[in-house]
């Protein structure tokens, strides 16, 4: 079995040649040093997993043959990452970590507490598809431009359920008639979001916003703080053990 | 209240005045620009957090008084977290979101494929106080020194359980007679502790060992490959909901 995975646009199938394109020609015969013969796995997100040989190994580009299917295409859950972005290592960190979980989408959210402004979505693209063949996933999730919270929340699809992680939402009554968030495992499985609130916490008008949806579960991470890349993973953790494919 | 939070060694408590060392001198009123009157919250891992005043501020040490208890000590789930050391920056890390999470203990573990032979164990101690300064928390993960992994089975204390996260402990019958792991929530709380692997995996005859203890809880973190430090946050996430202070 291959030990290097490659995400490519081409489509893969039995006996497909796909060529490479010059940035992976570079990683797979500069940096790793491989050349005609080697075994590599790829996958494109739409046609599972293949073992490829390399044909043709050049500087500015080569070949590759699919010989064999090694996994069948995944279909992920149906899950949305929702953060505000931070610092730019742990901005990466969380796109990270949500294609390891397994996240479909990730979609930065701009809050009345974000502090930055810009993100760059390519870049944290790329970072999403190095997790997926790095994780093992057949699938990559795609990064989304920054949108603000107000905009997502007016646009909101009525039938997608949104897990907000909010230490605050303990102190308000919310949910069940006695005031108790409701279980996460009564929610309905199906389409979903997590969201990850700012390291400023939500503003009181956005707090209440989401306390006024009916698609909202609200989840408290235990008694201590966590930053924004910590909750993303703990998160998505609880979601995919009570709803998701774990 | 205060918003800056330093841990400090001295005893705390009413009207108690506690001395400075020269690094957090030079954070406060150096880097943070604070002087004489600023308030500051304080804790030690013993007597709870307290709001104390800076009546003294100097370039190499400075001086507060403690004016009132702000948070009792709170005593955290007896819980240590076990890891393989990996990448510089990724053990940080580790460090850092085991102390997040509510750790007890961090033991850098040696494993048959550990590559990391040596650790740096006062900067990853710093890492973990900076975490708690951080995350609000009122006691301090204590990191321990590397231990090889036999070692550390072999002086086993027999009355704490330990979770495995092993991807391919879903091959293995093990647990319950059918070969179905033991689900966690069938297990006795008190003292536990969680081992994450290294990112090479097992080796056969560790995977063996650490199979034939009657403490092991396998579990299995989803279908997708976690790096170690994603792994980190999400098993100490299972175990918090399902057993520890959550």
């Amino acid at each position: 079995m291959a030990k290097i995975r490659l995400c490519v646009e081409h489509p893969l199938g039995q006996g497909q040649t796909v060529p490479l394109e010059r940035d992976q020609a570079h990683y797979l015969f500069g940096v790793m040093r491989q050349g005609e013969g080697t075994m590599v796995a790829l996958f494109n997100g739409r046609d599972g997993e293949w073992q490829a040989e390399v044909t043709q190994a050049g500087k500015r580009g080569g070949e590759l043959v699919c010989r064999s299917q090694s996994r069948p295409q995944s279909h992920p859950p149906d899950l949305w990452l929702l953060f505000a972005p931070i610092k730019k290592a742990r901005t990466d960190f969380i796109v990270e970590k949500a294609a390891e979980m397994g996240a479909a989408k990730i979609q930065p959210v701009q809050t009345e507490f974000t502090n930055a402004e810009r993100i760059r979505r390519d870049r944290l693209q790329a970072h999403a598809v190095e997790a997926a063949e790095q994780c093992g996933a057949t699938h990559v999730a795609e990064v989304e431009d920054l949108v603000k919270l107000d905009r997502l929340l007016a646009d909101w699809p009525e039938d997608r359920q949104l897990m907000v992680c909010d230490e605050a939402f303990a102190d308000a009554s919310y949910g069940t008639p006695d005031g108790a968030p409701r279980p996460l495992s009564d929610a309905p499985r199906g389409a979903w979001a997590v969201l990850i609130g700012p390291e400023g916490g939500f503003s009181p008008a956005e707090r209440r916003r989401l306390h006024s949806q009916p698609f909202v579960w609200p989840v408290q991470l235990g008694p201590r703080i966590l930053r924004a890349d910590t909750a993303a993973v703990a998160a998505l953790t609880l979601w995919q053990a009570t709803l998701g494919d774990w």
